[in-house]
């Protein structure tokens, strides 16, 4: 069994953005030697994400929009609760729950196995500052 | 190590629908041969799931309002910015991100090591045309 | 290629809560032997879910709250079809959607691999009976 482990670094300018990361998880299962395996991308911290959609602008203004319709920011200790303990975040750790921690891909000769519009995201929901992504690959 | 891969169509009638692949995935895991591993099943494309709920219609009925109220269908470029791109699919996009595009279960025993009520779906939300979904197992 | 099969039990006294799990995870990856891998870990049940967040009171005191809203209990058959069949427990099937079933985690160098704040929860939405949880662990 081969395997091989790689963070990634983003330091999202914005509160709330998506950055388009399959380059990056390419590059890895090439480096890795896997021709036939999983790959998993996750998101290190909890108030982000890693997804799979659609490269189309458009569509993540939607999903901006919709987030914060669903779990809107507020920093108000009396709206959420986490913020009593000194954070501003809560909304960022529900929007996550919402784009999900990871995603799990398919390697099958030696690349990653997609649909035709499958692209990998980081997506931040609590920016501004240095955060990681795990990218884990097993197989053969 | 052993590892599978295969692909299943669907071609669903409906705009949204649910569609059962507990058999399909436990034909690979049989086919595979692996005792003791994971199995991964992803939808292949970003407006359909795979999903791991009841076998019981009026659940399904109950998730497809509860979809559409959380997301609703809606053709016009005003509501989804991703509709200005000539799509009319941006709902199904976000249904997507409630119902995740994968899942990842154990096999234990050459056998999908499932509870009691455990089910694999396909979920359609942006039907009437081939779309495909990715069975990958890796194990011994 | 090593693996390792392990199942816990919850009964949780409340219809809704959450229950820390990582040190059971933790013990399960020792006791597996794996240094690089992957580790599955997911709710057995489709009332329930296994998620990765915060381990902060308020939080989940504001997860209750936000996943009540979005799928809300309601025993009537009038509001959920699914409980047509006798059961009460259709808004649980959809917070188990919300929270999702499962968690991938690698293992690096014989370790659950996290970023600083990332912790291990069994979620229950239709408490007060023994539910299991499944770990699967597979690497080298």
């Amino acid at each position: 069994m081969k395997s091989l482990t790689k963070y990634l670094t983003f330091n999202v300018p914005e509160r709330m953005d998506f950055v388009h990361i399959t380059p990056d998880v390419a590059d890895a299962v090439r480096e890795s030697g896997v021709q036939e395996g999983l790959c998993l991308v996750n998101a290190m911290h909890i108030t982000a994400s890693v997804f799979i959609n659609d490269d189309e602008p458009g569509l993540h203004r939607d999903y901006k929009r919709w987030l914060e319709n669903l779990a809107p920011f507020d920093a108000s200790p009396e709206t959420y609760h986490h913020n009593r303990t000194g954070e501003d975040n809560a909304d960022a750790h529900h929007k996550h729950q919402i784009m999900e921690r990871e995603v799990v891909v398919a390697i099958t000769n030696g690349r990653l196995d997609f649909g035709p519009w499958e692209r990998i995201f980081y997506g931040e929901f609590d920016g501004r500052r240095p955060k990681r992504v795990l990218i884990k690959i097993i197989g053969e």
